[in-house]
């Protein structure tokens, strides 16, 4: 069967964006637990198509870690279906009153919070996105129109095929969901060009996908991007809240955006602290500066300039020993990617001057950077992580999904 | 001279960002005090750059509005200084709390308002907006790259220069301001593409730049775009002020992006309301459909369907008869541009759909489209008025100039 011309899939979207904007919570809540039982129901036949992608991909000889974030199971179907379920129980953002007030002419003015439209969600690997993002943007009053990886495709387009149809069983139009059906590079690009149909698109992958956005899309877009983060040692650090800390933040999830990438430690402490570090940092390979080395020569191997500016996403990390808080700021400013950025202090000063002077989403004090995170904020869930400034910056829930419309009531104010 | 690389003012602006974000309010209110100061006691330097500019368009044959929209005058001078001791005035948005709370782990969390950092301004013609947007950027503790048009090179180089020099009295990095100097297309394409120094970018002019940004831009922006705004005169309207609305909506100042293009009139009231329209709106050029002409033929032009999308700016409006509120609100979203829609009715139930259902910015009820704009809704100026759902929707006063920081504090927390 020939793929469907993505512009017809943006036209359609988009009219069933117009419905589900004025559809009810409860409507809303119906069309999600009733897409989580069918999950359940028709799991053996998303199964079976992701058997195929499975195979297909084991075939094209891609690596075991790309098979296993690919491979689903009847447990991952069933955390899906809860997924939806976690959705379906949280507040409804759409309708809140931001805020409001009267202008001396009599105009009431109030900012009212409306879906966004139609959110576009471009993803690598994981099926389990499909139903996540569809899930977020569903609740958010959003028509998803979705785009897998290639390799995904059968399984994506079987979740979708299942969600479609166990959402309509609500009354929402069956294209609240729709799925990109043609995996060529031509038909990513024509979805990042399709303005006037899709109002958000997020990028959810490497720095391959975002460059592609960059140079292409005319969309809006919000960028979920790498997470540089650094975790720096102050002198007033409290040292084994410090070890702690550091060893959360690099070892308990290491593939993850949040994860840390970098240590930097106060000269005052440094002595003391970087031999503790390396000890507990056991099993993660250490890139350091000529100061640190000169400390744990034997355990950290020499850093480049280019090991600062990488998130490895594994157990590697760079370590650089600071002069000041100011100079732990300024390494920040020059090599961080304004995601995550922690302190670990008991200096009120410097948690202030650290919090005031970094630029980034999300300044911890006194914590790990893993819990940048939307469910940890008490989001409930999350569609990604924004290291942009606009619109949303750090994790994104359900309001992060949607936009405020101004209305203004008078009683026939001119301009004069 | 030759002009200085885009590349490098952006870094120029990137530094002084970071020394103005932290930056007291005192400080910044100082320095647009003594940048407007500065703007008169040096009005004579400015106006010789700007005769020269003047001249030079005069030469190349450029029209007369366009000639007059380039020519500043004394008064035009104190007025820029006028804006920029009202922007003192105005309580500083950074620093603001938006919210915060705290987490069943002990973690406070709490979002933050702060600077995007470089602001990055592409303008054509009248040069005050080069003194307009730096004196928004700086109380928004934003560094400003301006970027204005060929034709005004020299007044807005001289206007800068002024801005520079009074800024830094109180303290500020002189590059807290900062021109482009090299009025090439290439120069621009630059700007757009300068990701990594610009934080934000509002290119105000019309399609043609809003296009150049679309296909070039890299850098994030806030497209302010056109406004073909809609007057509904419902079926229950009060017909008196609906011709008071239409009237000020379409001729109070026909050139801007909220004065209204078209006019949608319920059949129930079409007999006797247009007849009164097209006598008050004597002197504008209107072209209507089938239904509208039989009312009103003499008076009323045929109207082609790309007459219903377009955004005259000038004393042209279009005009159209609709069976039902449900006709006019797909009548605008099907040629509307997401900026003003207005309905005149008495009518609750009339009121809440079209303010439920139609897509827009801003949804005026009873009310002129007129009123969308930064100072008539209270925010004491405006940067522009944005058409898109992303960060910023409506008009853009100090607030939609910065972004929120997440700070959270902990007492050594660590994920599980």
């Amino acid at each position: 069967m020939a793929p469907t011309p993505v512009a017809e899939l943006g036209a359609r979207a988009k009219a069933a964006a117009r419905v589900l904007a004025g559809a009810s919570s409860a409507a809303k809540d119906d069309a999600l637990r009733a897409g989580a039982d069918l999950l359940v129901e028709r799991a053996g036949e998303i199964l079976a198509a992701n058997e195929a992608d499975v195979a297909r991909s084991t075939a094209d000889g891609a690596e075991a870690t790309v098979v296993d974030r690919l491979r689903l199971t009847p447990a991952r179907v069933e955390a899906m279906a809860g997924g939806l379920r976690l959705v379906a129980a949280l507040p409804d953002p759409v309708g809140e009153i931001a805020d409001g007030w009267v202008r001396p002419n009599g105009l009431r003015i109030r900012r009212v919070r409306v879906p966004l439209g139609v959110v576009a969600i471009v993803y690598e690997n994981r099926p389990n996105v499909t139903s996540d993002a569809a899930g977020l943007c569903l609740k958010s009053g959003n028509a998803a129109l979705l785009r897998g990886s290639s390799a995904a495709i059968g399984s994506n387009l079987a979740i979708a095929a299942v969600l479609r149809e166990g959402f309509a069983k609500s009354g929402l139009p069956e294209d609240v969901v729709v799925a990109v059906d043609d995996p060529s590079r031509e038909a990513t690009v024509e979805l990042l060009r399709l303005r006037g149909a899709v109002d958000c698109l997020v990028p959810r992958g490497g720095p391959s996908l975002v460059q592609a956005v960059l140079d292409n899309a005319t969309v809006p877009y919000v960028i979920d991007g790498d997470g540089n983060c650094h975790v720096y040692v102050d002198a007033a650090a409290d040292l084994d809240m410090a070890v702690a800390i550091l060893v959360n933040a690099k070892t308990q999830r290491p593939s993850v955006c949040n994860a840390a990438e970098s240590l930097l430690v106060h000269e005052a402490v440094a002595d003391v602290f970087l031999p503790r570090a390396v000890a507990a940092l056991d099993g993660v390979e250490l890139v350091g500066d000529d100061r640190s080395r000169a400390i744990a020569a034997g355990w950290i191997g020499p850093a480049t300039d280019d090991d600062f500016g990488r998130e490895f996403l594994s157990l590697k990390m760079s370590v650089a020993v600071v002069p000041s808080l100011d100079a732990a700021v300024d390494h920040i400013a020059r090599y961080g990617t304004g995601h995550t950025e922690a302190i670990v202090t008991g200096d009120l000063d410097a948690a202030t001057r650290f919090t005031s002077e970094v630029d980034a989403a999300v300044v911890m004090v006194n914590a790990s950077t893993r819990f940048t995170d939307g469910e940890e904020f008490g989001y409930g869930a999350e569609i990604g992580i924004s290291t942009q400034k606009l619109h949303a910056r750090g994790p994104m829930g359900l309001h992060q999904l949607t936009t405020l419309k101004y209305v203004v009531e008078g009683t026939g104010q001119i301009r004069t």
